[in-house]
């Protein structure tokens, strides 16, 4: 039996969203919704100055050393495979460089049938048909004893949460209103048993991790 | 001239609320929404806890002393006037007990035009009719070297923030989904300018405390 935990890891807007309004591929281009960039990289900015997330987006030398870089190499070095759905992966599938950062199995919620897709630096796509039970049952297998990341975006968040599927969760709350946007939470369920397993204050972010109760 | 900060200090649930739905006195006695008091006592559980909380409620002997009752116990004493809506008021008005809460003067926004009302231990409310402006300008008045406390509901605190008029803010961020209820943030501003100044982990909350830039 593996000991892997089910967790999703995110940057919320003090206003509770998770991306802004007109980041998507409908919007990304269009001048009315040109202030997504600015603001998703409001949410981002810590993320960027990171020793880790630079090295491993090839974005050049140098970065922060401090916790936020350590909860950063920590959150990669844990997930074995990731989750994501389909909305997540067209976007990526635009703008992730050649070699995308995951450099592992990920597993695509769709109901499109297409062979796995297997991309440079070890990140191969799978797409799955049948479901978020069927796609987590197949990561926990990909995982090992390595954890299993619910990637995004928000309503694949949303549907293993409130299936009771995810053990723990980190919220990353940045300074940052967006106004409109893709909301984290909406329609949660109410039963979600959730205490604080650790809160990190750092200059540009509150970190807290959650643990979900059985 | 005043020094007088200009603050809100509230808790939020996971996924956004202030206030469960049902929690109004539409719906407070009405069985269907009844599972409001449950969740607004699991949003504010730690308060219940707080040696400072019980005194200044007369709700018995005992209590938490940490950092928790700290902050609790520092906010009551920089708030020389807390202003409110008139459905907070409403709302207290029926539930708060004869010696209401506060012990200080209270604005409350509201078309009703009515007496200042005192009560027993120092709250004397007083009813504005004439906007948000006019009831901070008399509430800085008032509070002398002492803060401004914009009390609630979501909706007044929305728009002193929107108006550039709020200098920092609180948010306890408590492990509990409502799934349905009064958004802290709807339709805020995409321009406010925020930034950490203090977070501080609890047991059962986070604390973060944000400065407004101008």
């Amino acid at each position: 039996m593996t000991k892997s935990k089910v967790f999703f890891d995110v940057a919320g807007s003090l206003d509770g969203f998770i991306a802004p309004e007109g980041m998507d591929l409908t919007h990304a281009d269009d001048p009315d919704f040109k202030q997504w960039l600015s603001q998703w990289t409001k949410l981002q900015s810590w993320v960027f100055q990171q020793r880790f997330f630079r090295e491993n987006l090839k974005l050049g030398e140098g970065g922060e050393i401090g916790h936020d870089n350590r909860l950063l190499e920590a959150t990669f070095n844990r997930t074995g495979v990731s989750i994501m759905g389909k909305r997540m992966f067209d976007g990526g599938e635009r703008y992730w460089p050649e070699e995308a950062p995951f450099h592992t199995p990920v597993f695509v919620l769709t109901h499109e049938v297409r062979k796995p897709w297997e991309r440079p630096g070890g990140t191969t796509f799978y797409f799955v048909n049948d479901g978020i039970q069927s796609a987590l049952g197949q990561a926990r297998k990909a995982a090992g004893n390595r954890d299993v990341r619910i990637a995004g975006g928000a309503n694949v968040i949303q549907q293993y949460l409130n299936a009771g599927l995810v053990d723990e969760f980190t919220i990353h709350y940045s300074p940052v209103f967006f106004g409109q946007g893709l909301p984290l939470f909406s329609g949660m369920s109410g039963n979600i048993n959730a205490k604080i397993k650790e809160a990190i204050a750092s200059k540009e972010v509150t970190h807290v991790t959650y643990e979900v109760g059985k």
